[in-house]
């Protein structure tokens, strides 16, 4: 029986990638596994596999009665709905730890780095397998994207060096051209409908029985928003309404900058204030530094619910 | 700021000697690490820390404020009574997925194979830190311990190959007859209470909000039983009242016959027959086989709870 390996609901690069990546490694040693993807492929994640060549992992939604390989996360509200029903036989990761539990032994490659891609190259060297140059070209492109090309403070040596091997193995000489094309990509939201754009990096966290939904537009320049900043304000307000959530955020991240704007709707006026310590004007405040959800943003969230 | 290295409450080898273990490790990588436990050893842990001429870790119940590394757990029954209020840094453990979360990444190091110590030893290996003869000698020991000298089902081919490292580096030629010798230490319950004996490797689980404690003792004949068993089925009883407990489960183990006789008192009288598909007669049946809490006893309880 083969294991799927799935990576989390609205899948980023690092979820598609990893799911691939891990898929590979996992034949090479003798497991059948399958690559599988929550959702469709955004525009960055889609430029990634065109330019390497791969064709997206296919689209599964239920697990029920099959074993499961988790990628890029460890919460319940990020993973397959019937998550319940499968066997979880492993989870690689590089978040906090999440609600996700098993019934039986599992593996966890889980470490506090700033990418799964990361994790999965230390896989591939503990098994001693090759990794093919396609494949090294998309895990380095994931790494790329996760550490905002090394700016993010969730970056650390070990995904430096990693981006260093792959791009060795890829062929790749320039992989900072690499990464800024890929953001070029990434910035381009001229057609976008606004629940496209929120959704194209959304998560939902479960914060003491308070479902928090943040979602992340990462760009080399912020004024691509400058029309569409009311009308991205007016989705995650009916997202909120949707979905019963507490609070919905959206980071609009400067990576030039290194910064984020962040757009708020919540039942706590004075949740942003709480959480970072700067006041929020109609919903809206200038995080400074801030580039990273997991890092920046979730920690102190998870301490005001807490 | 130091980091404690601890194991679950009623420390079994694995958590005493895995977070000896893991603190050297941790310490010679420049991390400065200090090992704790929350409770007494047992005597065979006892006879392992004699043989090598170790102290036992320092008693340690509160973490409030503290960073914890996790040993051999991932449940929060399981784990201290403040770790809510603690930063928890890493988990290395062999069982299912618990319910520990955190706000922050961490590393984890989980793997289905027979013990904790085994995968401590892939980090040492990892690390590229050389283990010190009698560090090796205890680790080899919880080794032995918790997949009872591989006969186990828990025991994987890598707990046999980290083993017979281990024996060289210690410098011990029959690994088998140190097994054997410590499981003769474990097999004296002459002139122990009910409860000592209940308690000496105890665990608490929450099945979908009920809690379900589960001891075990492994000897090399359970005659040596007869005179008490009725004694430690009137002290489990007594636990499960205390404690608003569910059930409770003992399972007597032999480890030459290859099976458990399983004493129960629970709130549902068919609860054994349910998940062993074996009937009880006045709370007592023999499971033929059965040697893993974790792999034959906890996995199908789940299953009924579900």
């Amino acid at each position: 029986m083969s294991i799927y390996v799935v990576g989390h609901k609205i899948p980023d690069s690092d979820s598609i990638c990893g799911a691939i990546a891990l898929a590979y490694l996992k034949n090479q040693i003798g497991e059948p596994a399958i690559a599988t993807r929550l959702g469709e492929p955004s525009p960055e994640t889609q430029f990634i596999l065109d330019k390497f060549d791969f064709e997206a992992p296919e689209l599964k939604l239920s697990y029920a009665g099959e074993q499961v390989y988790i990628v890029d996360h460890s919460e319940v509200t990020q993973a397959p709905d019937d998550i319940a029903e499968a066997t979880i036989v492993g989870i690689v990761d590089h978040h906090k730890l999440g609600d996700l539990t098993t019934s039986t032994p599992l593996e966890c490659w889980i470490r506090p780095v700033g990418c799964s891609n990361t994790v999965i190259k230390m896989m591939y060297d503990f098994y001693n397998v090759e990794i093919p140059k396609d494949i090294a070209g998309i895990m380095m492109c994931a790494i790329l994207s996760d550490t905002v090309i090394f700016k993010s403070p969730t970056c650390t040596t070990a995904d430096i060096r990693c981006v260093e091997a792959l791009a060795e193995i890829a062929g790749i000489e320039d992989f900072k051209a690499v990464g800024m094309e890929m953001f070029n990509v990434k910035s381009d939201v001229k057609g976008a409908k606004p629940r496209e754009l929120v959704m194209r990096d959304f998560k939902d966290f479960n914060m003491n029985d308070n479902l928090i939904g943040i979602g992340q537009l990462e760009v080399v320049d912020l004024s691509v928003f400058d029309d569409i900043k009311a009308d991205l304000e007016a989705d995650i307000a009916a997202l909120k309404e949707e979905g019963n959530r507490h609070t919905v955020m959206l980071l609009l991240t400067d990576i030039m900058k290194e910064g984020s704007e962040l757009l708020v709707v919540s039942d706590d006026a004075d949740l942003s204030k709480k959480a970072y310590k700067i006041a929020s004007e109609n919903g809206r405040s200038w995080l400074p530094g801030v580039l990273s959800r997991k890092k920046q943003v979730v920690p102190p969230l998870q301490e005001v619910f807490a």
